[in-house]
């Protein structure tokens, strides 16, 4: 299992994920846009926008290698020369507010000196959190995790809902779901395992939507509706342009800036001191925004 | 000149702004928000929505003060044990994509140990660069500053090139303007003098913003045009979450988020790999969007 195979591997679930993906919108397809980075390797970032159910996704594949950066070496505490990494990024952008949006990432790293690892995780964003629709999500991501290790969800969960956190706003970005990296204990999992968890939840990924799409069953909107979806958005730019390791990582180490910013929405709202009703779904939404909850109680 | 008065001032500052830029938009009031900090102090965030000029506009005074942090010490390098920080910050989103977004900001700082600094800055962001718009603009800016000191609107142009600047995006915020920072070097001014600096520039403010409004001349805008201009303020509030050490120290230190985040536009969009047609004035505004060009010339 060499790193070229697992980058070819990463490319068809990539390609696999899209098929579904554009079997679920029913209308638009994604359009492929490959690209070469100059220090080694490239990408190939798959978008779709103004579909029937998206209204804006991306599909991101890479393997990029190389010299390691003053950068990389700095952020990531690397001890080798040269660095390989390959992986695949989605996030989901529905226009429904009451779908939610979701985002997943696989990832591979090794470096010349043979030290490697895997990272990977789901999680969702719901404009409205609907507690039975965030179970059915945390079910599936507990059922996958117990094929490999029985104490994984529950470690990957805590990871989540600690990555995915806006200390600025105290709230979580969404209703979690899971979250790991740098995993390479071969004494718990041997790497041909930890790459079948990779590609277990990547592959699980379109049916995971599917699923969350349709417990929102096309349930009507308002233009309420639309402007918290717009807010919620701009919480979600702010996690990625302020938190996010990959984003912050991608964008001062030089990586291809249209690639790292997929994850943007395609319209975000700011208003000054927003504040819902005190009964609304709005309101529940945000008490639903925190850690520690189990959401497959739900 | 004590820090207190100073402080006096600053909100004489945001008062008459306030009244000025109501004055401008002919519609909409600012309404008053005062908030304490558990650690000291606090602030007066006036803020104005769907004015008739003016989408979304922020003036927010704060003086706080108390203990340094570990994070302040940390990242501003700081030697004493209390600080002293007053200022007024204004951002502004007009409607019309002719019309420029701008940015001022002046501050003062003062430690328990007796060191003191001053700092400051206007900037404008057109969403379509209009050189001979931006020109008056720079040329308000280097009459301000040549009453002070005949070097500083040379030095501080090119900071404001060099600060207002997205390197993942390779791209100026827009037409620049003037910054400064850790002002205190009593040979260059007295100072009092640095004071009347700071005031000088936000007393000026709502003239300069006038100036730029009329000149947009109410120019009529289509839907295209619209677009432009959210994509545009995608930009404005990349480098706000990405770059801007205000907002990112303000977040990372426990400041007060919606005063924080009063410079996010009302609306953004992010478009995957949008490119402008060739031969069109969304082009020729990438093409200004350099550092060192001089706009007085212009």
């Amino acid at each position: 299992m060499n790193k070229d195979w697992i980058a070819d591997e990463m490319r068809k679930m990539q390609l696999q994920i899209v098929k579904e993906l554009e079997l679920l919108d029913g209308h638009e397809k994604f359009t492929e846009d490959p690209y070469t980075r100059e220090e080694g390797g490239g990408g190939i970032t798959m978008t779709l926008a103004n579909g029937k159910i998206l209204e804006k996704g991306g599909v991101a594949f890479s393997k990029v290698f190389g010299p390691v950066s003053a950068v990389m070496k700095q952020q990531m505490n690397l001890t080798g020369n040269d660095f390989f990494a390959t992986g695949v990024s989605i996030v989901l952008h529905p226009y429904n507010p009451f779908i939610p949006i979701i985002h997943m990432n696989v990832r591979y790293f090794e470096m010349d000196n043979g030290e490697f690892w895997f990272g990977g995780g789901i999680d969702l964003t719901p404009h409205y959190i609907v507690p039975k629709s965030a179970g059915v999500f945390h079910r599936r991501l507990k059922s996958i995790c117990d094929e490999f290790d029985p104490s994984f969800y529950s470690k990957f969960k805590i990871n989540a809902d600690d990555y995915f956190f806006l200390p600025h706003r105290n709230e979580t970005r969404g209703a979690g779901g899971i979250f790991y990296d740098h995993q390479n204990d071969l004494s718990i999992l041997p790497k041909e395992r930890w790459f079948d968890l990779a590609k277990k939840l990547a592959l699980s990924f379109p049916s995971i939507y599917t699923e969350q799409v349709r417990l929102a069953n096309n349930q009507e909107y308002t233009q309420e509706n639309i402007d918290w979806r717009n807010i919620r958005r701009g919480r979600y730019v702010e996690f990625n342009l302020v938190h996010d390791r990959g984003t912050k990582f991608g964008l001062v180490s030089g990586g291809r800036t249209e690639s790292i910013l997929l994850s943007m929405p395609p319209q975000a709202n700011w208003v000054y001191q927003h504040k819902p009703s005190v009964s609304s779904l709005e309101k529940d939404t945000l008490d639903g925004l925190k850690k520690g909850i189990d959401w497959t109680e739900m």
